[in-house]
């Protein structure tokens, strides 16, 4: 699949790219309103007790929160209601994010600048859907448009890492209902990143040692010739699911197509299951694990992780002491448990 | 302040320690419940691509979740309704925890079970009041508990590390109101303590040099002669304060008497002034960070670190994506904003 890309310029100069199948469409139209200046960036700080950099974003404090529908930012113009995407219809678009973590208008208030940027993708202009109800195809176009972006984002100068995620359900703190991704591109590497190097760099074939293991173990939840996804021996979370592709890559946007069009059904399959485990859809947080744009790139294995809060209907597991404080996780289910009830659920769907 | 400790045992064999100013009290009331098995110990699994311990605890998953007040297990035992306290009045009370992450019955099911032990600290029989209500009395005497726990739990075979902390408000996951902490005794030493004191070993003087720097800085919010609470230079939560003694020690256990009765007032004042900043109280994580059992002794610095999860009415932080698979925390208030607003709740409380 090579989907047709579209840029365009949002009235506050931010950028907005459309990716299309259906290369007919009209994406030309403009973006009629009003906007004030974009926010200040916001400032990165480095905690040296644990040599971490955490970043200082005030100006997102304001940002919109469970707007609704009719006011949604993320569905497209119509006349008389004007969003972030101007065009009356789309299938995948990419913008700017508007009060980003990364990025924004470089101010010279601070020392250290959160540079680098934040993006937002919207997976469909259809507002009440779920990812797990996109089809094969707009998942790869999807992947497409991940992949464009990291390839992009990993260009910019003050870019160190590229991370793309969805953050789904009110109780993991989802802003929006449309379903939407994010993309982070880091001004740093990551803490998580960073351990997982540094573990990668010590121990030959790290990841490669890991998938195997899993592959022959009764943690998997669904396979096919080029993916494995599975529920990892040390789960943190109560449903947590790893999908690990079959031979190394850095990143998404080294990864081939065949790829991309053997992921999206298996993790169609994989969503639907967890939707499937309780009554109402589980709220998750999944994200692509990609090697920093510079470094690590042969030791690091592209893969994605998702992990969902809910432990049981109605309970959510919290970082409470033990997690936020001690970095210790203390998992309420056994992860072969979890496996099974997701391969069951993914059976019966 | 020399509390007087006395040690029972419950119905099912585990240990509950009363601590009294007042000596006269009498603490020798049996159990008279009959209590089914203890729960076994969960297991222990090694994530390899993080290097870090995880605990996988399943029997935990059927704990009390928000009973009601009269079925409070941590209140006093009376007639018709007896609890985990047998004694029907207390004043700091400390008991094996029934649904332990660490510890509880040696099964033989695992090749790494989790060893350590687990203990809840009942700060006060009153159900209905805060650690902020405490007086500092009371809350010195808990400090004494605490100590008193540290060096006995420190001197278990397996025992790698305690942690004494609380969780505060049902926002952070608590299942039991009654006013209450916990002590986890782990059987190895956590990923953060382990970061810290990598930190330290390889920059001479950096606690001191925190502690020095962030005095003279304008983020404190309260002080005295020993003790220093301050927001952080890169405090992760909207609401986050550190507490150091003015004195490297390693644990609670090895803190000046004196110090412990400085503390009380300093830390209430704290406690009041987070819970004025919004109309309802401040749902917290409060915990201790200590050296490890055996190593790190003299670069550990004993602190109390306080995160709160709300960043304004109704709001809450979550950790989504960035945090959750990244390590990389975004702070939604800038810490000296977050600093004046505490001192400013504190002064009109």
């Amino acid at each position: 699949m090579r989907p047709h890309r579209t840029r365009v310029e949002l009235a506050d100069g931010r950028e907005l790219f459309y990716f299309d199948i259906d290369t007919t469409a009209s994406r030309d139209h403009a973006d009629q309103r009003e906007l004030p200046a974009r926010s200040p960036a916001g400032e990165l700080r480095f905690d040296v007790a644990r040599g971490e950099w955490v970043t200082v974003a005030a100006s997102r404090q304001t940002r919109p929160f469970l707007p609704p529908t009719d006011e949604c930012p993320l569905c497209p113009s119509r006349a008389g209601a004007l969003t972030e995407i101007p065009a009356p219809a789309y299938e995948v678009a990419v913008f700017e994010n508007r009060f980003p973590s990364f990025g924004g208008l470089a101010t010279g208030d601070h020392d250290t600048p959160a540079h680098g940027r934040c993006e937002v993708v919207c997976f469909t202009d259809d507002h009440g859907v779920a990812f797990s109800q996109l089809s094969p195809r707009r998942v790869e176009l999807v992947l497409a448009a991940l992949a464009d972006r990291t390839r992009e984002l990993s260009a910019l100068p003050d870019v160190a890492q590229v991370f793309c995620f969805e953050n789904r359900g009110e109780e993991i703190g989802v802003t929006l209902h449309h379903p939407h991704g994010q993309i982070y591109a880091y001004p740093f590497v990551t803490p998580t990143t960073e351990q997982m190097l540094n573990r990668a760099a010590a121990r030959p074939a790290l990841f490669a040692g890991i998938l195997a293991a899993e592959r022959s173990d009764e943690r998997v939840v669904a396979s096919n010739e080029l993916w494995t996804a599975f529920v990892p021996l040390a789960a943190r979370w109560p449903f947590e699911v790893h999908i690990y592709p079959h031979r190394q890559v850095p990143d998404l946007a080294a990864l081939p197509e065949e790829f991309r069009a053997a992921f999206a059904p298996l993790y169609l399959d994989v969503l639907r299951g967890l939707d499937a485990l309780f009554d109402s859809p589980l709220p998750y947080v999944s994200g692509w694990h990609q090697a920093p744009v510079d470094r690590g790139r042969d030791l690091a294995w592209l893969h994605l992780e998702l992990y969902s809060v809910r432990r049981a209907p109605g309970k959510l597991k919290y970082l409470a002491g033990s997690e936020s404080a001690m970095g210790a996780f203390i998992n309420d289910i056994q992860p072969e448990l979890a496996a099974r009830l997701i391969r069951e659920a993914i059976q019966t769907t």
